[in-house]
This record gives C-alpha cells, structure tokens and sequence, in this order.
C-alpha cells in the first residue's frame, strides 16, 4: 500500500529485504548507509523485528532528519514539550488530527478521550490533542469503567486494538470518533474466513456519533498519506539547508 | 536550599554566577566545561535565563549523563514511551509520585487529575502517573468546566500556578492531594506583606481530602530531595561504567 500510493505521487521508494535471519550489526550498518545517503529522504523500519534484534536500538540509529516514521525518543520528547516542535510527528496520529480538522471537528477546550496508550498511536495522539488545547483523557487496560469517561468525550480516539470495544450507547450523541483499530474477527460468508473491523462498533456507533471513520478506510489511507507528506518535508528542509 | 540540602548530605556544590549580560555562546561554553569535568555529577542551570539567551538551546547542550533537572528532550521522550526509561526523572514530578508512595496511595487504575501542563511539572506528572497505570486526565486553562473533571479525582496534582483555585467541594472526599503551586498573595499580617499559598485551598480541602500536602513545605522539600537523589545516582552509574 505504501509503495503504491509512493509511485502514484512520484517518490521513488526503495524495499531492503534483509533475511529474518540477519544479525543486529547488518541491519544497523544498513540504517547507516541510508542515513549517509543523499539521495535518501525518509526510513522506515519495518516493525516487528525478529526477536534477536534490539527494536529500540535499530530505531534510535535512524538519522532524526529522516526519522519519517517520527517514533524517535528525541521527536516524542519535543512532540510532548510545549514551545518544542519535533522534525517529524507520527503518521497515525497526524491523520487523526487531519481528519478532525478536514471534518471541521474544533479541538480546542473539548473533552478528548483516547482509548490505548500504545508508543504508535495512544501516546502521541493524546499529546497532539492536549498541544491543540483539548482537554485530555488517556483510558488504558487498568482503567476502571472506561465507558463512563468515554461517554463523556466530544472526541474519541480509540487505538486500543479490541475488536468493537465501544458500543454504541457509550457514544455521547454528536461525537466525533476517529477509529484507529484493526481487528480481525471470524466470518464465514468471507472466502478468507475472517473480517476487519475497528474497535468501535460501527454499525450502532454511526446512529450516535457526529462523525466517525470506517474501518477499513478511514485512518489507514490517512497514516499512508501522513508519510508521504513527512517524506516530502523531509527532502524539502534537506534541499532548503 | 539547595545549597544547603547538597551540605547536608555531603555532596559538594559550586556555583557559577554569571553575569546578565553574558552571552549564549559563554553560557553554552560553560555547560560544555562541566560537561568535560568529571568531578561533576549533575549540572543544573538556574531558569529563567535573560531574555536574549534562548533556554533551549542552553538546556539542550547539556550532557544527558549530567542532567538532573530531567528536562533534555531525550529524556521527555523516553519518560513518555512505554519500554523506554529516561536516565533522570525531573524532580517534582518525581516527589510527587513519591509522597503518594510513601503515603501509601495507590495509583494503579484510580482516576489522576494533572491540573496544568507545563513542561516542568504538569506534563512529566502525566506521563510518569500513566506510566503507573492511573487513568490520567490533564486539565489546564482551555478546559472547561474543571471543577466537574477534578471533582471525580483520586489523586489531584495541582499545578496551575493560580492562587487556591481549587476549592475544597471541588474535591472527591477521600482523595489524595498534591499541591505544587506556590503563589505569593497579600497579607497585611505579614512583614513582608505577603504570604505563599498553594494551587488548593487548604483550609477547606483538609476537611475533604484523604490527605493534602501544605504550601509551604510539602512538594518543595521533596523536589530538593529528588534532585540530590538524581545527582547521587548519576554520579553512581558514572562511577560504575
């Protein structure tokens, strides 16, 4: 989908397949090169890593000048400090901001909720919104009855990876729900077997909401698109110093 | 009190005075000679800085071994990602997590109010009580209507630097209170003609809350106490490695 959407807006990209069997060193010396290359304005590592390698340590070796995936310590560190702009933001949570400001969703002073906590997507959305002056809540695993604080919420993140979580009935009436999830749930009428479905329960949730995204459809093509600009920035501030 | 506390407990401390008009470059060339210094352990640099040196650039220069305050941005990032541990906790929201430990308070799923979210102490709460596993809303002065959200609270970190805004009925019966502000308001009373006063209004919380820390005297002491305790373990891993 990446590569696709590359050709379509003329980056070129280029796949490094490496063996699952490659040592830390390689892929690391791999980064380097990259990093020392010119011609090269975004890197994205490929998670999950194989179980041997160091995720934390082959991630902080990316140049933060072509961190595109905006997951480097150092960014996250300026993305959560106030009169800090970090190089890169996340490209998930940089869609779910776009995506309410295309809808005309206004952030500031409203109550957000953002359901999961996780490095990718809970974290840095929480901090994006509590940057547009949102007033913010994060509901995790250890949340004692988190449809009350959801029922609650002008703005729903949920990015907590439980297929159809939230229900219907713990919308508030006009909220806008951004659904970062993707589940797969068994389905027989499906030749694959299975479904993908987000973890809010859409069918119920669209006669409550203000405005919601589907799952397919909705936040994916949007990450896809958030990288696409991050590379673009990239090469221009690299082309502008 | 600083001073006085490193005496205390036998860590020597210099001070550099400079003058106001110094400029950034000298600053940072400062910061860099105690960088190099191995007799140093923790460099702290006194904020705010005159209006024509640029703090960050100041604060950023300061080596991630040494910096105790915990405010480099690096360390932000790896205090706000889960699986990641920043070398120094910033020191006052570091006491406060402290003084609900030593109080026996649990965090772990109960409803945390952050009143606030500055850089220095509202944001590093937040982070540091999600860490913990609390159910951590921020409020901060865009929210509206922050006497409902703060009511629902188990714990209360109030850091808003607004003089006794948080009125007893404002708080949960029972709730544990941290009380960062420190406000200096009238009184005639006073020689000094005035008095510091925290972010809560004691008087009537202490009837209310499960427990309240006073101002003066309740988070101040223990942020000093956490910043010795970063230097000591900074100088601890310096000696090890």
């Amino acid at each position: 989908m990446k590569r696709k959407a590359c050709a379509e807006v003329g980056i070129k990209s280029v796949d490094i397949d490496l063996p699952e069997q490659v040592s830390e060193a390689e892929v690391v010396c791999k980064v380097h090169e990259l990093n020392a290359n010119p011609d090269v304005h975004g890197i994205l590592v490929q998670l999950p890593l194989p179980k041997h390698i160091n995720e934390e340590r082959v991630l902080t070796e990316i140049s933060i000048e072509k961190d595109v995936d905006g997951f480097h310590p150092l960014n996250i560190g300026k993305l959560a400090m106030k009169g800090r702009e970090p190089l890169f933001l996340p490209c998930t949570p940089k869609g779910c901001i776009e995506l309410l400001s295309r809808s005309g969703v206004a952030i500031k002073g409203k109550k957000a909720v953002v359901v999961g906590r996780s490095n990718i997507v809970g974290l840095p959305v929480s901090l994006l919104l509590l940057k547009a002056d949102a007033t913010v809540t994060i509901v995790h695993s250890h949340s004692h009855d988190p449809e009350s604080t959801i029922r609650e919420a002008d703005i729903i993140i949920a990015a907590a990876g439980q297929a159809m979580m939230i229900k219907g009935s713990w919308i508030k009436p006009g909220a806008a729900v951004i659904d970062v999830g993707t589940n797969a749930i068994d389905d027989k009428s499906k030749k694959s077997g299975y479904r993908l479905v987000g973890d809010v329960d859409f069918h119920e949730a669209c006669k409550v909401a203000g405005c919601i995204t589907p799952v397919p459809g909705g936040v994916g093509p949007m990450t896809v698109a958030m990288l696409l600009k991050n590379t673009l920035d990239g090469a221009k501030r690299t082309l502008e110093s």
